[in-house]
């Protein structure tokens, strides 16, 4: 062993970070609303190595396959941590070829060597939550359920009217990029541009496109027209009389796509929050159709574009426009999105050829919406209230001279809980001291302490507390009850409080 | 993009697999029952990075250091990927000076680039759950309660009978290598032999530690007598009166403290599955006091060590044996410990100097746990029972000539049943057949359906069908309900179904 004296950084890597207390508990509520929501649309779960074969990997990230982490060659295969979860869902489909159709979530930890931005909750090891549906089905059904699931998660997870669902679809921009006159092979170049129109000015994205990507002014002022453009329906119809537009094959397939996505997501009741945002062009290469992206939206405009698309344009396009600087009292402010994904026809088929699967997907930065829930929550100063565990009874001693500390007492009294499926704890000291014991019950909020006595032991009885009672209260100082009955009183009183809890957060139920 | 056609290797890397389909869920139920588990017991989680900075591993595993995955050196700093959850947790002990005790537990993947032998669950890449008990407490108080674990997670699983608790204390081994004449400097040596007894016969163990590490013949005999014993309280009565045992200071600390643990067992229920083995070791060097494994029985032996020590010990002694070679069609042999652990009271030190944690707990393999499980459950026939997903309703739509589809009325009545947290799926198609509605249905097992007719859409009205029902049953052809009474009538249905369930389960309550 090595000496006990050696020093050592103590730290964890660059970007990464430990989770723990109340964080864990609050981004663990996180992860069970979004798994409860994957699961009612009938999704499954699988579960793929952290690290792929390299060759795997390579080539689907473009310029970001830099930032891809290798494992060190100590001989054997040569391999990489995964970039994201789509690229292995896609290497498993291929791999699988029995399933043709699959609805499926992930929620595993990606990597990539970034440069870290912790208060912004960018981390080089971060969590995703991923829904995919594979298969081939009838044009943009599927679609509208990712969107569908998107507006329940943020439903679920308490923000209503603050989050905007932005849609676009590949074929439309194209369309946009080819009817303007950009030169084919400058396509995806002009198309990250366009991208950086959530963080940049029009103009700023403007002198990229022409003194950096050699794009004709007069092109990109074409361009800036179209990219500039948001709406819902009434955006669909304005692009399909424009006469550019219309003699556009691939630009019309893209309408009629949204056109058939709007429909859908109107039998779904999800239109509301969703804005069709011409500026969308997200970054991956492998995104053939439509695509979105959804971001928080200032707590305080509680903005809905379904209801008002007209009316409250300008409120709206404020807090889509990215200007950061005066808004930097929010926490939604700068984190990038939430969540993103599209349709992906193409991917599966880069490993297995022939057996080519449609996919359409939607990932979410489970780091990103944990930094402003718990912002929110410190705010409202909810954040302390998160109790670090659930635990229903703290079983302690009690005694006057000649105290034994009744250890095996305590011991058995847990062990008969544990067994009814009660979370029971007690202190781990032969002769504890009882504020020792009250203190410890206290810093976690248990509710209900169990204290065992000699002289109420003798009589089979102990005495059940209930925590936090006012002086005055009937019960401050406790019921006595036989030691024979203790599951069922606890459970009784168990029970009670989660009704008295409920009702006390819904006073109007 | 790569070329569509480039051929890739369509695998996971050596010793890692993709979990899917039945598996994950039966894993996932092991995973939740050990949760529940833990959290009965007040733990909270911790979540540490995948990989930690190198030196944080080095120098904590002895000889199989060489087994660790190291990261490339892509610039910056050089990192490893985690070797097991309990050194990442000392150093976050070590780090976090203001916890001073914490019940913390941790299920994650854990990295060994070991021979893989993936039919006794052995992988490079595999989950490990853990429990531990960190702080300055009252001796064999926590150990004990890491026992109880032990006893609840595998009665949790349905265990009951098929599981044995091996425990051992560092300090009577010692003590007995001591007093039959180990030299000071061959004890972990000698240790490590003693380690294999439960794969390999006492003459093999006996000749590596004459031939290979030089110990002496009648050392080697007088240690043969002690590691070949096995017991509970008696073994411990039979050591104390052994001379040599009783002149070793070491040995009768560690037998006194092995006392109190059984003491402390009684109080907490948990005696029953506990064999006293002398032939335990465990590899680790890191552990300072109690040591123990779990390991599976013979499922035809069901063997109770506790209530039978004295009268079915050759029973016992034939399960503990470790003779592979005539039990291969049981699945719980050769596949190594199920759960292992111990006490560990200098590793936080040998981060934070003077800080020292004393700590003890416990490692639980999944992957071999659901090895065993997932055969036990072909052997009883009730893995193919398992239901992929948990969906409630599956919703269809029927008609006859100009048959439209009824498409957004699926979508509509899909998003109400979604509303009010019922899980419900539909064909993605515009037009589909009934008999492939039906039989998606059929394949997840989704107890009710919801037939949606023109005819009946007319009247405001949908037929539910419960799945599965017998020919003649009165509701065999579906009941036609209000569409605007529909979260009601599935609600009430599926807390029927669930009764009715249990009651078939359970049929005597």
């Amino acid at each position: 062993m090595a000496p006990a004296n050696q020093k050592f950084e103590l730290k964890t890597p660059k970007g990464t970070k430990d989770w723990q207390g109340k964080d864990i508990v609050i981004r663990d509520r996180i992860f069970s609303t979004i798994t409860d929501v994957f699961k009612r649309h009938g999704a499954v779960t699988i579960d793929t190595p952290v690290f792929e074969l390299k060759e795997i990997l390579s080539g689907k990230y473009g310029e970001d396959s830099k930032l891809i982490y290798d494992l060190a060659d100590q001989g054997g295969e040569i391999c990489s941590l995964r970039y994201d979860l789509t690229v292995p869902f896609a290497r498993w489909l291929a791999m699988n070829r029995d399933v043709q159709n699959i609805k499926r979530y992930h929620i595993g930890k990606v990597y990539r060597r970034d440069q870290p931005a912790i208060n912004k909750g960018r981390m080089r090891e971060f969590y995703q939550c991923d829904f995919d549906i594979a298969g081939n089905f009838d044009s943009m059904i599927p679609d509208a359920e990712v969107i569908r699931i998107a507006t329940e998660v943020f439903e679920g997870l308490g923000w209503s009217g603050r989050y905007l669902i932005k849609i676009n679809h590949r074929k439309i921009l194209d369309g946009i990029f080819a009817s303007c006159g950009v030169p084919a092979e400058s396509i995806r170049a002009i198309s990250s541009a366009i991208d950086k129109l959530d963080k940049a000015p029009w103009s700023e994205v403007r002198k990229e496109m022409v003194d950096q990507k050699g794009l004709d002014p007069e092109v990109a002022d074409r361009i800036g027209e179209y990219v500039m453009l948001k709406g819902q329906r009434d955006l669909l119809i304005k692009l399909k009389e424009d006469k550019n537009m219309a003699e556009n094959k691939v630009a019309m397939s893209g309408i009629s796509e949204t056109e058939l996505l709007f429909d859908y997501l109107d039998a779904f009741h999800a239109t509301e929050n969703v804005s069709f945002d011409l500026s969308l062009a997200r970054g991956l290469d492998y995104y053939t159709g439509i695509i979105f992206e959804i971001v928080a939206l200032e707590s305080e405009a509680s903005v809905k574009p379904g209801a008002h698309s007209g009316s409250k344009k300008s409120s709206l396009n404020k807090s889509l426009a990215g200007v950061d600087e005066d808004r930097s009292s929010d926490p939604s402010v700068g984190v990038g999105s939430l969540a993103a994904g599209g349709r992906y026809d193409n991917l599966v088929g880069m490993f297995s050829g022939k057996n080519q699967i449609p996919c359409v997907g939607i990932s979410f930065g489970v780091d990103r919406i944990f930094s402003i829930t718990k912002s929110r929550m410190a705010a409202e100063n909810s954040f302390d209230a998160v109790r670090n565990n659930a635990v229903d009874c703290y079983v302690m001693a009690f005694g006057g001279k000649g105290f034994t500390g009744l250890l095996k007492e305590r011991m058995s009294i847990c062990a008969t809980l544990w067994e009814a499926g009660i979370k029971a704890e007690f202190l781990y000291k032969i002769k504890p001291k009882l504020p020792n014991q009250f203190k410890a019950a206290e810093t976690n909020s248990v509710p209900f302490c169990i204290v065992v006595g000699e002289d109420e032991l003798a009589k089979g009885q102990v005495r059940i507390k209930e925590m936090g009672l006012r002086d005055g209260h009937p019960e401050k100082e406790g019921v006595l009850v036989d030691l024979s009955d203790i599951v069922v009183q606890i459970r009784e009183r168990l029970q009670e409080k989660v009704i008295s809890d409920k009702s006390a957060k819904n006073p109007e139920s």
